[in-house]
């Protein structure tokens, strides 16, 4: 497994400038050396997930991008508005890297046993940054792929399991038994789907469009709400009623769907309960934001009585929760199903110049459901 | 303590029709027979609380209100939107009792020695149904008031002082250790603050006018901040900073508040972060929305990172979540501080029948801080 490993490789970064633009580059940086408990991993596969591009585009209008250089080392510069430049401040003048995961090759390994113990390995790993060449990463933060298995299938094995895992772990420490998921079209929401069908948990999807519903029932998806149907709040407060969901994780976050989804969990409540309060039903109803695919505000009509919640939610503070031992279960439980409950899948393969091209920008820029792609950094090496 | 217990008496309730008004009227009603662990109450004192509103007007707009009948006995109809029908649906057809607190003389009392005890003392008590000349109570949920202690100073014994101390209790539940509370001119946010600066617990008041700045001020208050300022982010911002905030309780509910005080917190806690992370500080900032004098939707911007959470918070649930003994525990703090720490004030005391008055109603209708209304049922008799 002798690799010729460079003393420099491509890394994409994502600066914020001063002057309230947000610029995409392919920096040539030095391939660093591992220390003794770190393995250095060339990057074959690593997603773009929704929640990469918070991080790589800095809230930026894609559609008034403009690129020049290179083809191979295109250089893109977009406008920031004064809403995300104030909101990316922080970063302002600091290139940033970006991938949140993928999958490779371990080419170099420290001393210790557990780094030298990955060499010749295809492992996953999570951590920032995956969007390169190569990756230097900790030991214990890289999970060997069962053998034989390509990177593409283990690129995403953290955040999307690790999310659908995550949302059954909340649902139960906070003693509910059902779930809304929106968004449900998505590679996370069929996951989601997969899940809650093999762990019995009743889930109610919630899609924008009739071919989405039209794909979750074919995978066996038992409640399926439209929001375009002009039926939506009916049939909506039906699914809710039928599985007594009273917790919801939706992706959209900006406009109305929050607050509708506690408007029909408390009609669901209200129809069962005994006697009228003016406070409403007594069941607490909780919607998690976990994503923000709509970035308009979150209006919430509050016609659900007094019980209810509505909060961020994140993968990792979730994780450091739960604490090492659940989340090595959870992991080991990804392990066994990447290509079965946890698989992803790809509507295209792009090199790291491709990921900066005009049209597949524009394309994850949309954060369309059935859209989505795999950066490969290897391609045409 | 010889006192003539009349057969029927006066109590104030609110209908909903089905034709979609909502209707208030005296009626003459039986006055009830104390079972042997009851007392009966001669009312002498409620307050017009916020928290009153929704169930007498049921969501009405006052001011097209039409007024008929004798003016000791007058009955108000009020048409009803179509949101409020659907929202009270629930109560349509069935005369609704209103007043969740007063106090009064106890004339009559059932055989346990509990109830026998409470004979000719004055008590305070909530539950409902307060606004009538008589009200008949379970002997464990009065509460006798110290000897020579005036109706009037007893009557909001229990809705602000166990709504503010519950505030104290969830900051210390929550492992918070300062908070912002909103409207916090009101005779609960007067209150709020005399509680504070007992306790040391830093607080910061938002108000709307100059005015209410300077009465709290006056009170001692450190940080005051008033909404209508053009600088008010910045001076929230900068209170919040002060205190270390990360809890607020927001009594307006609808618009653009809660949200804001969810990005200064946010901007407070960045401010001291260390790097740069896109989703926010992990810093936990929570609104507790208990109030809805603003009844238009709540609107969040989402500009404060993903360790957030808004809900809902009412009193009752509440106290039944810390239990009986700490509520006991909380009532005698009530109990000992009424004229002083939990004294309220009221800008008028006006009869049942002048509740129902056109001025008196556009008065608590427009629910303006410094204006508060005392119930005396016992008036003109």
């Amino acid at each position: 497994m002798a690799t010729e490993i460079p003393a420099t490789a491509l890394q994409l970064r994502s600066l914020v400038t001063a002057d309230g633009t947000v610029r995409l580059s392919l920096d040539m940086v030095a391939v660093p050396e591992p220390g003794p408990d770190e393995v250095l991993v060339r990057v074959e596969a690593a997603p773009i997930n929704p929640s990469d591009l918070g991080m790589l585009l800095a809230g930026a209008d894609v559609t008034a991008a403009v690129t020049s250089g290179p083809a191979d080392r295109p250089v893109v510069i977009a406008p920031l508005s004064d809403g995300a430049m104030r909101a990316a401040a922080a970063r302002a003048g600091l290139p940033m890297p970006v991938g949140n995961e993928g999958a490779g090759t371990v080419v170099a390994a420290g001393s210790s046993a557990a780094a030298a113990a990955l060499l010749g390995k295809t492992v996953a790993l999570a951590g920032g940054g995956m969007y390169a060449e190569y990756r230097c990463a900790h030991a214990a933060f890289c999970m060997p792929l069962p053998a034989g298995t390509p990177a593409a299938d283990g690129a995403s094995s953290f955040v999307n399991p690790l999310t659908a895992l995550g949302m059954l772990e909340t649902m139960r420490l906070e003693n509910h038994s059902a779930l809304v998921h929106t968004a449900a079209a998505s590679n996370l929401g069929q996951m989601l789907n997969r899940l809650c069908i093999e762990e019995r948990v009743p889930l109610v999807n919630v899609v924008r469009r009739a071919e989405q519903a039209d794909l979750l029932r074919s995978a066996g998806a038992t409640h399926v709400c439209n929001s375009s149907s002009a039926q939506f709040m009916t049939e909506l407060t039906a699914a809710v009623s039928a599985t007594g969901a009273t917790l919801a994780f939706d992706a959209t976050g900006g406009g109305r769907l929050a607050g509708q989804i506690l408007t029909c969990m408390e009609a669901a409540a209200s129809a069962t309960a005994e006697g009228y309060s003016r406070y409403g039903s007594t069941v607490h109803k909780q919607v998690y934001i976990y994503g923000s695919l709509d970035r308009s505000p979150t209006e919430l009509a509050r016609n659900f009585g007094m019980a209810w919640g509505v909060g961020g939610w994140l993968l990792t503070p979730f994780l450091q929760k739960i604490g090492l031992e659940r989340m090595a279960q959870l992991r080991d439980r990804v392990a066994a199903g990447l290509t079965t409950t946890f698989a992803s899948s790809y509507t295209d393969q792009i090199s790291l110049a491709g990921a900066l091209q005009l049209d597949i920008r524009a394309a994850y820029g949309r954060m369309a459901t059935g859209s989505k792609h795999l950066i490969v950094p290897t391609a045409g090496k």
